[in-house]
């Protein structure tokens, strides 16, 4: 049980999270802090914080807990903003999609107190944004992800971990390295291939009538190419080397299924469509790997 | 209303076709025949059928409408297997995802009952198929079209576009040409990256591990990738030429966005995800283009 949430960043992720936490009676009191008055605002009416806070370090006074859900290439100047009121009994946690740049300035910016921060990455999300679509609901049966480093507390780890599963997560710790790795794949590289996928079709003469013709297929395959375009720039920019890395295996198996369709070889396209089809066919979401 | 509806594959498209009808009251007596005969008894006893037939053309026997949905590339030879009983006054359609290749067999089979056949496409489908999963809701509210050519009679494409409307459906027509030339950039392609990225996540020593990574957004941009091997092996062959060019433009847009990434130029690569996401933002399933 905390007493007081620090809320940096009111959107989706940070309203969600302070819903959630009410919710579950984990925090007595959400002071809130955004950019954006009037997100602020909206979220103090939405019963989302308790408290408007006038700057990041101000959300941070007096919490036990803090949580940044800025985008991603805004983490280093938080930190900075808030580095004066990190003390080491706070637990300071972050829900960015990617892990090496948050821990890089982490470490870089708190310094002595980079032991109280614990990065955690929840598998969770909309195609919308803002506080007005902020759900109590949005983590509960979702993976997240904790990259500690060396110097992290564990008593802080131990926090976080006990936090997240109290909202009904299930938690993994891994490497921020590895994290980075697998994200490149199944989210930052499929976020990039829809956004190409949408962007070629509606720069063709005729995209628009291509468009309309779209069924459910396309419905769920580009459902994430609304995403935010800022947010996704700065996850793509930040992660660029893993997903470039990435996007390379992901050309060489598109480019050999062109060929094979180009040449007719029905057998060997067969054959590579069967292994993607029985792979995505006993995948579950959240299911350990065996 | 159809006296008797000959239906020749009696999977999930055409099993839900013959619940759809049945339920809608516009056929009285359906004759099913399949290629496995435990397809063709396990419909019956489901009620999809009222009769096996046992072969393609005793299921045309009486019938005066014939339903084709068997996989494209079998659609030349089913053809071949009914032609002695088409007669002029008979409704033929198929459920194809491509349409230059039917109505080529259609032209080349049928010949002077080509009239007859009216090529169909209903955007409709699962990512399981079999007669199990026949519905007779997975036709209502989507799009169908028609590719009629030029010896199609209008009478015939009057009664399929009504039968269509009755069950629930958006009726458009189109050139086959220009029907698979959309449907590779809003179908074919979408299904081939992503039987690719499931395919390249996979092949990787780690693969196992990082799907199990896989969040909500992978788990709906990776659905499709379930799909039948066979099927989709014929429809990408099939329409290979459009797919190619389609592939074409996507390489380019995605080979764009991967080289500002590298670059670290975030404000042109935000520009490039801006246009894809208000595009995908707006749009919706089944609205016509403006």
């Amino acid at each position: 049980m905390f007493e007081q949430l620090g809320l940096i960043g009111c959107g989706l992720m940070g309203g969600s999270f302070a819903l959630a936490m009410k919710r579950a009676g984990l925090v007595k009191r959400v002071v809130g802090y955004s950019k954006s008055p009037s997100t602020t605002e909206r979220a103090r009416q939405m019963g989302v914080i308790d408290v408007e806070a006038p700057s990041a370090l101000l959300a941070v006074s007096g919490a036990d807990i803090v949580l940044l859900a800025v985008p991603v290439a805004a983490t280093e100047a938080t930190f900075k903003a808030i580095r004066h009121l990190v003390t080491a009994n706070m637990l300071v946690m972050d829900v960015g999609s990617t892990k090496r740049d948050v821990v890089d300035a982490a470490r870089k910016v708190l310094r002595d107190h980079v032991g109280s921060f614990v990065p955690a990455h929840p598998i969770a999300g909309k195609e919308v944004s803002g506080v007005d679509h902020a759900d109590a609901d949005l983590y509960h049966g979702k993976q997240v992800i904790l990259t500690p480093i060396e110097k992290t507390q564990t008593v802080q780890l131990q926090k976080a971990q006990a936090l997240w599963e109290a909202l009904g997560c299930h938690v993994q710790q891994m490497a921020p390295e590895q994290h980075d790795a697998a994200f490149a794949a199944v989210s930052h590289l499929p976020h990039l291939l829809a956004f190409a996928l949408v962007h070629a079709i509606v720069s063709q003469p005729q995209g628009k009538e291509i468009l309309s013709l779209g069924g459910p297929g396309f419905k769920d395959f580009t459902r994430i190419a609304a995403s935010d375009p800022k947010m996704w720039r700065d996850v793509l920019l930040s992660n660029r080397h893993e997903l470039v890395e990435q996007a390379k295996m992901f050309q060489r198996s598109l480019a050999n299924m062109l060929t094979l369709a180009e040449e007719g070889n029905g057998e060997k396209l067969e054959e590579m469509i069967a292994l993607a089809s029985s792979t995505r066919s006993h995948w579950r979401m959240g299911q350990k790997a065996k």
